[in-house]
This record gives C-alpha cells, structure tokens and sequence, in this order.
C-alpha cells in the first residue's frame, strides 16, 4: 500500500539546473517529499561510472525554493551513493526516479546512460526505482505530455513495488498524441560508430564520437516498436546481467587445463 | 573451428602500462595476431561511459617491440569503439579481450567494471569477447599461475564461438593453488558505501567514495563462492539487460491514465 507521504529521490544525469529534472522534481511533489541530488555538471553517456580517483564535491545548493537539493561533482551513480549514504542515512527513500532525460534510453542505451545507471544504482540499493527519457536532446525539449504518465507510473509503483532485482526504463515519444503505455522489452540494437576526425591548431588529430543507430529486430514487442508508434515504452530491467541460458552449453565445454 | 592465425583486439582498464595488460598480450601472442588498444590513464570504474561531451585523442604507440598498439584519452569501451572503427575499420577481430584487471569483476562488479564493461561493447560489436580479472588490486599481482586458464578459455571461445549477445567474465582467485574452473552465475551482491569526509586548506569539504562489499546470496553456484573456494570462475554474461520475468507482472498492472 502506498505510504501517506513517501520520500522520493530525484536524480537525474543531464545535471541539476536541466529542465528535465525540473519537471520531474515539480510531478513527484504531487506524490510525497522531493529531495534531489544531482551532478553539478551533464553526464550523458556515463553508464555506471563511479568515481573512484579523485574525491568528490558534494553540496547543500537553494536553486527552487522549498526543496531540499544537492550538488555533486560526480557521476549519477556517485549521486544515489552519496544519497543513500549522506542525506538518508540509511532509511531509504520510498522511491528513486532519474531523469526526465533529454533524449531516449531505450534499447542498448540503457548501458550508456548515466539517467539509467542512477536507477539501476537505486534498485541495486533495494529502492523501487525508474529512469524516465523523452525522445528529444534539446534543452528546449517539452515535457508537459510525459507529465501525466510519469506521475501514473510513478504512483503504480509506490503502490505496488517492484520485483527484488529490477527496476523501470519509461520512454517518451516526443508526439503530443502519446497513444498509451506499452510493456515492451529491450530491442537488439547497437550504435554503427564514425568518428569526426579534425586537426588541432598544432596539426595533430582529435576526434569527436558520433554515431548511427543500427535496429537489428523485427518485434512489435520492443521499447523502439513502441515508441515509433506513439506509446510510452515501459521496460523492467535487471542487474542480474548473468545468461542463465548459457550456462548449460559452457558445462559442456572441456577445459584442457 | 579455430581460424589459423586469427586477430585478437586487447583492451583493459587500468591503463597502457599496466603489468595486466602486458601479460594478456603475451598470452595472446601465442594465439594469434595481437592489436591493443587501451587507454592512455586508468580508468577503473568507469562502467559502460562514453565520451560524448569532449574529442577524444588516439595514437599508434610502441610500448613493446612487435605489438601494433594505440592508447585513448577515452574509457575503455571508446577504445573498443575506436578499435571497430579506426583500427579494424569493419574487418572485426576474432576475438575481444579485456585485462587482466587489477582486481576482481565479479558479482555486481560487472557493472562497475571499465575492464567488463569493453568485453560487452565487443560483445555488442558481435565480437567473441571475454573479461579477465584477479583478486590482486596492487600494481605487484602476480599473474603467473592465471595465464594458462586465460590462454585455454580464449582458445574454446576462439574454437567454438559464444551464443550471440554473450560473453565471459572470467575472474582468478590470487592464490597460486588454483582448483579449477567452475561455471557461475553473478552472486546476489552490493556495496556498502561509505564516504571518508576530510576538509580541504580552503575548509571545504570533500568525499572519498569507500565501502564495503556485501554478499547477499548463499549459493555454491556463484562466482564469489568459486573464487571464495579456490577457483576460476566463469560467468556467461548478456547486455539484455531486460527483466523477462517482470513482464506478466507489469501487465497486470492497470494504468489510470
């Protein structure tokens, strides 16, 4: 049953003054107490990064009145550590979300994203946890569509829970005409990469890391398929990354050793 | 079957000039044509990030006589990437292989791990992949009586190949009385974090990100338990990271919106 009024932390990896988080952080006030730890800088791209050669930062900030917020100099997974262990002390929160992403986490960038990491690191922390993403990059990105059904979600999930191990990957198409939700799984996909490879002043290369989105599957039961038809993608993800099915055919492997 | 002489991409996370990296090129020299490319400083926990925000420098370097080599400003999956893409230039290699770490992958490392995380983008490359890591963190590990184990499990999965959307986390025990090699699955495990506060000249704080690793599963079929008991443990791991079996659950769930 859904708590009176639960705590929910807000994380995000585009950094603490993006609209996305703002927009996440203003739905979730309408479902318990906000407090918001973000990085102090964008992290897009850091997956699971923690940071582990150098301190961090990590500060008290009053950037929209009435919510407790704070600064990190780290990653998104950094902010849930530091979360978990500096601001709650060991009484968990009630629910982790992460995001409103300026851009999607579906499919296989559900490894490169920092939004997702941070819900992962919630769910690995055994917090009921969901990354939010909307299908566009700009900072000038609208959110209001997704508002409605991130609260739902958001609410389903302080009533029900999750399944111990998993967690929530909520993708938004950037349509207005958002059909309905669609319970998918991760599509087989991959990014072809092409590096743009330019010329310092002082003649030596540098190269920028750009990409082309490769789809390698045919089913209607994908976050992409989704998406391409007007739904929000709603895929529960594991941090179990073992393949259970392949561990009979390894058994049948000889070892000479 | 084992192609004669195949082509085998070297990759890690601890950096270039790590005695790590140095001994799985040895091994793989005996296998076939090496090519390394690695990062040019260490990038432990780094996890799947990407660099997206800054160019990245990449340059042939001749570290050891007769090994084509290039070091990355990057993370170690944007040395896999680069690798694809400016070394092979869409000729793949045979096979992807990334360490031996300085220090265990296993368990919930694997999403942490800089080491594990350039076997999954070789993986996702559809690249035969495979991560090696001993329970040494110090620059001083000993990695002599793990280099017959890496040299025989990269010759089966250059024999027989991997199902498709998998790879191997394989990890060494430190002692040199090594059992065996079992099969396991990623233990049931987090970290419990601890931040060590210390005040800068300027009394400003700052965090260190420590902690405390905590089994959270009894198993005997898990690569802590293997490792715990003297041996190698191999875990077949997949970048689906979706929870198939939440599926039905979610489901039936009913959406108010």
């Amino acid at each position: 049953m859904t708590k009176i009024h639960p705590t929910i932390l807000v994380v995000n990896d585009d950094g603490i003054t993006a609209p996305g988080i703002k927009c996440l952080m203003e739905a979730m006030q309408e479902l318990g107490r906000v407090v918001v730890v973000a990085p102090d800088s964008p992290q897009s791209g850091m997956g699971h990064a923690i940071t582990v050669g150098k301190p961090l930062r990590f500060d008290k900030v009053d950037i929209y009145e009435g919510i407790e917020m704070y600064s990190c100099s780290g990653t998104p997974v950094d902010c849930v550590k530091l979360a978990v262990n500096k601001v709650f002390k060991g009484r968990k929160p009630d629910l982790c979300v992460s995001g409103i992403n300026h851009g999607l986490n579906n499919s296989i960038n559900v490894l490169y994203s920092g939004t997702m990491s941070a819900a992962v690191e919630g769910a690995i922390e055994s917090i009921p946890s969901i990354g939010f993403s909307l299908d566009d990059y700009t900072l000038q990105a609208d959110f209001s569509h997704s508002i409605k059904y991130v609260k739902e979600i958001a609410a389903q999930v302080l009533k029900n829970g999750l399944p111990a191990g998993t967690l929530l990957n909520v993708n938004f198409p950037a349509t207005p005409h958002i059909k309905g939700i669609k319970i998918s799984r991760q599509a087989n996909a991959k990014w072809a990469e092409e590096f743009d490879e330019r010329m310092d002043p002082h003649k030596r290369p540098y190269y920028w890391l750009t990409g082309v989105f490769q789809l390698n599957d045919g089913g209607e039961d994908t976050d992409v398929w989704a998406l391409e038809n007007g739904y929000v993608s709603v895929v529960p993800v594991q941090f179990d990354m073992t393949a259970h099915h392949a561990i009979p055919l390894l058994h049948s492997w000889t070892f000479n050793v």
